[in-house]
């Protein structure tokens, strides 16, 4: 690895991380800031997307094309489905799918394109890592598959249908569009997220009271996996 | 100008061009194939980057950022909502938006996020070449607004929701992806689209009968516009 990019959606998601690792060099571009920062001898561009999954492709692919990164991570916040997940909770991608990606009606399945899969596998190695560092801070983490949508999903309509087409434990907002990026651009990802809410009637409320506190999770966390990579 | 961008999102909606612009040369990269060609003495890179708005960020990005083009121009086929579209007929978009991004749960109107605006507006300067391209040959073509989501709408309903929220004329699933974009990164562009369904419970059925002669529309239409650029 020579350069890594670690991605939020909101400010709130990299927050954290900028104070984490000082003395960043703000560069503007594509109407958007990336921090850039030497830490322990590896170069890092920090960047928040800015809310779905348009938003997020466009800084994933200019992290790596621009940017020169060659490894990316994203941490952000998510909405539960595994009852095993509770607020503050963490979960890591295995595999991440586009739940609002609908050409059924030509007989695909959800989440299928020509030319594209219903699911990405996130980067073993990365996930490794990850295990690693879990198991050496008694971390409780999950290792499941993420869905991705560009609705902030608030319904237990909508999360019962995403549970059972796509087997989901977790969901927000940008993850599958990452992963898809960088399935396309052959660099090695992975997407950790903390629980802000349930993904259900309450989930507008439990996310604006959780969210500073499950992106603290997960910085954490992404801070503990750097310092291994 | 130095380098053109043409897009669509499938092969049939490129196929026109490659076949009018000859001897392209084609570099494969980010898992897809992009098509270099000089014509008239103009640069061109031509791409479809498949269906769906993470696809068409990725392309795009990747056609200003890794090959450095200056200018981009979309053509396809979309679903008509304005009554006045028929099948096969041409549409440009003054403005496009995401009819499926949706955080109105926190207030936020649809098609909204935090530094996004609802509509983006594409290049009134290559409007303008368009109009006169139809004027000068006849051609009826609506100047409207896009709306694009990534499910494909077969659906009354869907369909006027989409019309009465954002007043959309046609839809698609990809043009506004492409808007996000090309504004980001400071890019002139516009998009351009020929209709294959009216996006009812009939589409699917039209789409697949009328997919190939209203991407040939497009492709012809487009290519007098790029003959005067
Ligand atoms: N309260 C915000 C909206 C949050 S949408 C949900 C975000 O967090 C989720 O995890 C998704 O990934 C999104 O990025 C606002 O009002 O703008
Ligand atoms: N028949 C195809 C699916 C077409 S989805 C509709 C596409 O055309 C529309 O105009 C959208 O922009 C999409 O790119 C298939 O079965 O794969």
């Amino acid at each position: 690895m020579t350069k890594l990019a670690i991605m939020g959606a909101m400010e709130e998601e990299i927050e954290p991380l900028l104070s984490h690792f000082k003395d960043v060099n703000i560069v503007e571009f594509a109407n958007n800031k990336y921090y850039e920062v030497n830490y322990n001898g590896l170069d890092i561009v920090i960047a928040y997307s800015k809310i779905g999954k348009v938003f997020a492709s466009l800084t994933a692919t200019t992290m790596i094309e621009k940017f020169g990164c060659d490894t990316l991570l994203f941490s952000g916040v998510a909405g539960a489905i595994n009852p095993k997940l509770q607020i503050g909770d963490l979960i890591i991608a295995d595999k991440l799918c586009q739940h609002d990606l609908d050409i059924t009606a030509f007989g695909h399945p959800n989440g299928f394109v020509p030319g594209g899969s219903v699911f990405v596998e996130t980067s073993k190695e990365l996930r490794d890592v990850a295990t690693q560092v879990a198991n050496e801070n008694d971390l409780k983490v999950i290792v499941g598959t993420i869905a991705t949508g560009d609705q902030f999903v608030h319904s237990t309509e909508r999360k019962n249908f995403i549970e059972s087409t796509f087997k989901a434990d977790a969901l927000e907002m940008e993850g599958a569009s990452v992963a898809v990026v960088c399935d396309a651009l052959d660099i090695p990802f992975f997407v950790l997220r903390a629980i802000s809410d349930s993904a259900d009637m309450d989930a507008g409320f439990d996310f604006d009271e959780f969210l500073k506190s499950s992106a603290v999770n997960s910085a954490n966390y992404l801070i503990k996996i750097v310092e291994k990579l």
